[in-house]
């Protein structure tokens, strides 16, 4: 999917425009967060949240991820919704069609009401109206989670949509081509073991959509 | 999604079984691989396929991830499945349901037959049945890709599954708490614009499913 020669010449773009760089961000909720332990790189899923013109990444104290941005490691995020395989005449033109976003930057671990903030966000974010529904966080919890921030300064996005970009050779070969698209659906909320009788799924879950 | 504080300390758990390691990997399309280049982590998202004890990653002549593993830069390798969100009744115990696998090691690019034959494999394991379909690979175009070899020597999986822990003093707070599933779905097959006359959908992609 990095790969201008077989994703497409003509439909694969670079994404500039910062508004739809907000959007592809803001429909996901796992990315994948890339940093450097004993010069070795090391990637790893995290839930986050975009927060204006930051991301906000979900971690814990004890994450080898917070020990490398505590000592300087700069950090690569990635956000990836892969919208279907492109399936050409060729194996060459094969491809997929996606829209990813790369963050590069210093994280920041945040502090006190600065992180007590970023967990109420990243929440209010993960699951919109949730929030107003569950208990503060204490003072425990938020010390027992770490929240780290990175800046949008430096970002960059791709996105190839449309169907194949065969060689005029292969048009005639006889075979089907176009492209098999791909949904994330969210499914009917499963209620817990240990629910009490008589409570009902919220609006909010119930029409949950990314 | 790294963090066993908040990701349900009961129900997540580490995979040491190959055969749940390989369908993990097996169901995914998307990788998302980290290298260091000039002392800097960068990510980014790229087609793979796990060919038995290795995953093959799909890549490009000229990329930094090429010149990165030329370089002898070690690799990490992440494929992540969000199975639902766990919805608590405290946002200290909200978190994820998911399946992950990250690998590890020196990536080796492929040469020659080797490359080819890797190439037909991509193929087979992205679009079973495509294979069949389509002419053979140029010598021109296998030489145009690029394709990395990463060995499952060094693996590591974790997954959390089930619904939320919450606090025995949070289960009569009145709020619903669940599980908000996720699922991918395959869509109808869409032709490509210069699709001839004629040619039906074929069985393989009619059938297909992640």
């Amino acid at each position: 999917m990095s790969d201008k020669t077989t994703l497409g010449r003509l439909a694969e773009r670079g994404v500039e425009d910062m508004e739809e760089i907000h959007a592809i961000l803001d429909q996901g909720l796992v990315c994948h967060v890339a940093y450097i332990t004993d010069g070795r790189p090391v990637v790893l899923p995290m839930l986050y949240a975009r927060d204006g013109h930051r991301v906000l990444l979900h971690g814990s104290n004890s994450m080898g991820l917070a020990r490398a941005v505590r000592a300087g490691s700069s950090l690569s995020v990635a956000v990836t919704h892969l919208d279907g395989l492109v399936v050409a005449r060729s194996a060459f033109n094969s491809s997929a069609n996606y829209r990813s976003v790369v963050i590069h930057g210093i994280g920041e671990l945040l502090e006190g009401t600065e992180r007590a903030k970023a967990l109420d966000v990243l929440i209010d974010r993960l699951i919109p109206g949730r929030l107003s529904d569950i208990r503060a966080s204490t003072r425990t919890e938020i010390r027992q989670t770490s929240v780290i921030a990175l800046s949008l300064d430096e970002v960059s996005a791709k996105a190839r949509e449309g169907g194949p970009n065969d060689e005029e050779s292969d048009l005639d070969s006889g075979t089907w081509a176009g492209v098999l698209p791909f949904f994330t659906v969210v499914g009917e909320p499963l209620p817990s073991h240990d629910l009490r009788p008589g409570i009902g799924v919220p609006d909010y879950l119930r029409s949950y959509r990314r």
